[in-house]
This record gives structure tokens, sequence and C-alpha cells, in this order.
């Protein structure tokens, strides 16, 4: 199964795409699109869908993760996030890709195995896990391979527990 | 001078084109793009813009206005609103159309004369500027109008302002 990470955002959208087989994860791709400073937002916008839509195309992920935004961030965030993940699941929805969500509270439990863990943490076990010999820059990427690991790990428990029912 | 004013939300997404020669306004055409309750969020954004994106191409608007969002709202409704707004402004950018945003506040001194106008007297202004029989509805329609007049009386004041200078 291959798992597309996103973290979204106007200015920056990080992704990690990785490979799953049984227990093993592997990471096929990461890193993260930019837009320019002073870029107006439509264009913005159009610059990502531009990146994302192709990209998809290209790697046919078969499962998309993003964060579900939770309620107690600033508004200006939201809103500006809000609009970047609008894209990311319109490109999916257009490719009939499943889009996951999972809360940062999630992500740390799975990738960590506690969900008070730090950004640190998070980031060593992704490098652990996939097996690479940096932590992913910049943060954003790092937070899409999490996110990815993040569904790897549910999924396959869902799954699993499905089989007993 | 055609605008389109759009009013975005996920569940519906009023819409408003309005022509503008020298100082008449007219209403062409107004209602709103629904989708149906229950709908996964990815899909609600795929139906609204291939409703968009068709839309724009058809009627070919020389201008899109969006209301700009504001940061004291609830940050549930900033997420939604975003998203939905990301795809209005992603369609307006993939077809070269310029997005122009104004505050609530500026839409009711533009309509009515002053801020603290109510949604009614909005929306009697918008009936009565259009010389339409009735007040549209929903009221996601009627904003989406106010928003369009609102940049009519706007821009045509930024245009004449410029001719002084």
């Amino acid at each position: 199964m291959i798992i597309l990470g996103i973290d979204p955002g106007t200015a920056i959208m990080g992704y990690g795409l990785i490979e799953q087989k049984g227990n093993r994860l592997r990471a096929l791709d990461y890193a993260c699109w930019r837009t320019a400073a002073h870029t107006p937002l439509a264009e913005r916008l159009l610059i990502l869908y531009n990146q994302i839509f192709p990209y998809l195309k290209d790697h046919q992920p078969d499962q998309i993760v993003v964060e579900e935004l939770f309620f107690n961030r600033n508004t200006t965030t939201a809103i500006s996030v809000g609009q970047a993940r609008g894209i990311v699941l319109l490109a999916g929805a257009q490719q009939s890709i499943p889009v996951y969500e999972y809360t940062p509270l999630q992500v740390k439990q799975a990738v960590v195995g506690y969900g008070r863990a730090d950004k640190k943490q998070v980031q060593q076990m992704v490098k652990g896990l996939l097996g690479l010999d940096d932590v992913p820059k910049p943060d954003d990427t790092a937070d899409a391979l999490a996110l990815a690991i993040c569904h790897a790990h549910s999924f396959a428990l869902e799954r699993r527990m499905e089989d007993f029912r």
C-alpha cells in the first residue's frame, strides 16, 4: 500500500510518500512544495494544485492522509490552512483517492507511543521507523511522513481488528 | 463589467452575477450551489468545484468577489469556509479571473451606507439596487449579491479616484 501524508499550508506544503508491506515501512519520496512570499493567495493555491494534482497522477497513492484541523488554534492560521487543505482534498477527490485524517494526538500516539511526545521525539521516530540517515527537513516534511506512518499503523490495526470480528 | 459575488461554504455556496454599466447595476443570475448532508468533505469540495469551474467558463465574469474572512469567528467555521473558499480562489486563478475581497463592514458601508446595518437592511438594499421583485433567498445568495454590489461601487470609486490623480 502506498500512503501519501500531506501537511498543508499556503507558503509551504510538506509531503511524504511511504510504502507499507506487511510490517515494513519504506520512504519512497518526501520533500515540500513552496510558494514565494508576497504571491497572491489565489495564485499560491493554483501553484500548489498544479504540483499536487500531477504528483497524485504520477505516484498513485492508495490513500492520502492529512492532519485533522483542531479548533484551539488561532483563526488566521485555520483559514489559511483550511484553504490549502481544500486544494488537497479536491485533488484527491478528483482522482478518487480516499483522504484520511488524524489529530496531532493520534499521530504522536501512533508514531512515538504516547500523546504528549514533543516534535523532536516524533521526528526521531520518523527517522528511525523509515531507516533514514537524517531527520527530514523542514518540519512540514517530517510532519507529513509522521501522518503517513500514523495511518499505516492505524489502518493496519483497523484491518486486523476487523479480522477478529 | 460582469462581477460574480460568491459566499463560500461547503454545505451551501451562494453566488450572484451582476452587470455594471456606468451607474446601472443589473442582476444576471443568482442562486446557490448545495451539497447533500452527510456527504464527505472532499466530495463536497469536488461537487462545488465541478459547479464553479464551468460556471466561470460559461459566464466569463471579469472579477470574482468573496468575503474577507475575519478572525473573531469560531475556528470550526473558519476551517470549513476556508476550504470552500480555497476551491473558489483556485477556480478563479485557473481561469485568470482576479479575486477581490471585502470585509462585512465594507459590504454594509457600500450597500447600505453605514457599517452597522443589519442583515435585513442589506437584503432590502440588494433588492432595491438591483430592482428585484423579492429579497433573494437564501441568505447566502443575498450575501453574494451584496458582495458583487460592494465591489461595483468600490471599484467604480477606485477608478474615479484614479482619474483625478
